[in-house]
């Protein structure tokens, strides 16, 4: 491969993703199809398939060995989402309806079937070590599964610890991120003690991601983010700052959740309230911790781990 | 294994099978444990790992080999019952009620998703044949939801040939019975013609089944079903007497559909209806045929088929 800077390495990944996902689903039952694809074209980052091809191109694999396996991680993840958004009733994805929105209920359920076994079926094409990815990725699979039950089970919950928080996104997300980079490692035919430094590597960038996530729901807009804010603070989500703030002053955070006003309000309330309390700076000392960590084992792997880095920079920054 | 009858060696199984599925998910979050457990508990006929087993037993193979897949089946199963009542909105399965009644649609989205990986992670633990069999999998778990998309679509159209129906059945219902015989002479490491032999005999019951399922909606009782019957009428479900009808009568049924009756009556409408053409002796004779071509295929392959042949039997009376 050409030594390509990062922003047009990671262009031309995207680039890649994009086309690699038109022609997944051409044939099928033409409400699948159109609903699959309608799905898979959506402007997403991409994040988890590049960091499955970064992988393994700076372990000195050949990403043409990555691009089935980061296409089936990518649409994993879509098939979650889907579902998802049903679980959390969200009507905005990607600056776009929803499935269960833009059609209904049923529509999504079956499109985030068809999304998780299209992600399966892509598993198949795999020359190499497939069966060793096979398996890892039916773990992954169960991870986000069990990650979205505690999710939902924390909503109804008043109290929920920063270690049940951190346990249930490392499932959710931490785990399917940690599949891109441990992935892209078998995909490179990495030495094992290689492959466990990844997946760590993939777990703290995965965490971080999620603390971003929340931070970024109560701090960034709808126009920004392109989904829909609210639901966060409708479905009473736990997220790291709601943790943290119950761990410290329980009391106060309860007056401003149960302060009776709309949730456009309530968030502007959370942000001075996690201001005051210094929770915002806590959250992103703990986002950059995570990213710190990861670039410590990164820094321990003997690669070309350029790109990786700038990757975690990129991630890093998004949110501004 | 000991020379047991076929009503003792079939009750065995199933109690090997009710046993197995009490264990497949007790350390998880605990509301999808309890839902999971809730479907997996539900007594149902267990027909496709009980044929799993009979097919590896019959072809000389340990049964022991083929639990896993038998229940991983079972599992993918129940995985398409819990979607499948989503978006049919059936309120009664087996008895009790379905998933979204007890509890909500998207505890019933979840629900499904665990029952699926669970599914996928009970082949992680096959020992042999291992890949082969997840592949084939991958091809079920495909075809149960373009099968069921094809459902769905055909509820929006008012006519749909007998040969749109018997490929939409063969994707939703046939499949997944061949892949019970299918996978069960792989787990008895049988010759790959009679593999193949084994796939078609399962497709045969498969489409037997289904057009029987299709029968019992309208000629039998909730009571026997212990399932609710109006759905198919309500939904407009394309139903292998309806596409007979519609290609012998359509003026007249469209009058008997367009009655406006409620669905209970409508369905002693459709009996009258169907009798009068001999649409209900001709779907019989389908039925029947479809047993024949099964029994034809069992005796061509040279093996113990006694305990498959009385199972078609079995089948056969299920609806008297």
């Amino acid at each position: 491969m050409l030594k390509l800077n990062f922003n047009h390495t990671i262009e031309k990944f995207r680039n890649i993703v994009d086309l690699k996902l038109r022609d997944v689903y051409i044939n099928g039952p033409e409400n699948m199809v159109e609903t699959a694809n309608f799905v898979m074209s959506a402007k997403g980052k991409r994040i988890r398939p590049i960091l499955t091809m970064l992988s393994c191109d700076a372990l000195g694999g050949n990403i043409d060995d990555s691009v089935n396996v980061a296409i089936a991680i990518e649409l994993l993840h879509n098939f979650t989402l889907v579902h998802d958004d049903i679980m959390d009733e969200d009507n905005l994805r990607h600056g776009q309806p929803t499935v269960h929105n833009k059609w209904d209920i049923s529509t999504a359920v079956l499109t985030g079937d068809s999304l998780l076994w299209l992600s399966l079926d892509m598993l198949k094409k795999i020359e190499r070590q497939r069966e060793d990815i096979i398996l890892h990725f039916i773990d992954a699979i169960k991870l986000v599964c069990e990650g979205q039950a505690y999710d939902k089970m924390f909503e109804n919950r008043e109290y929920v610890s920063i270690q049940e928080y951190e346990n249930m996104i490392s499932m959710k997300t931490g785990y399917m991120i940690g599949l891109c980079s441990h992935l892209g490692s078998i995909c490179a035919k990495s030495e094992s003690d290689v492959q466990k430094s990844m997946k760590e590597y993939g777990l703290e960038i995965g965490k971080a991601y999620q603390i971003q996530d929340d931070y970024m729901e109560i701090y960034s807009t709808e126009d920004v983010m392109k989904k829909s804010l609210k639901s966060d603070i409708e479905l009473n989500k736990k997220t790291y700052m709601i943790c943290l703030a119950f761990d410290i002053d329980p009391t106060g955070l309860k007056s401003v959740l149960e302060d009776n006003v709309n949730a456009s309000d309530k968030i502007v309330l959370l942000r001075e309230y996690f201001n005051e309390l210094k929770i915002k700076d806590r959250a992103n000392d703990e986002i950059n911790d995570s990213f710190k960590k990861a670039e410590i084992i990164l820094s321990n792997i003997d690669f070309k781990k350029d790109h990786l880095m700038k990757l975690n920079n990129y991630l890093k920054n998004r949110g501004n």
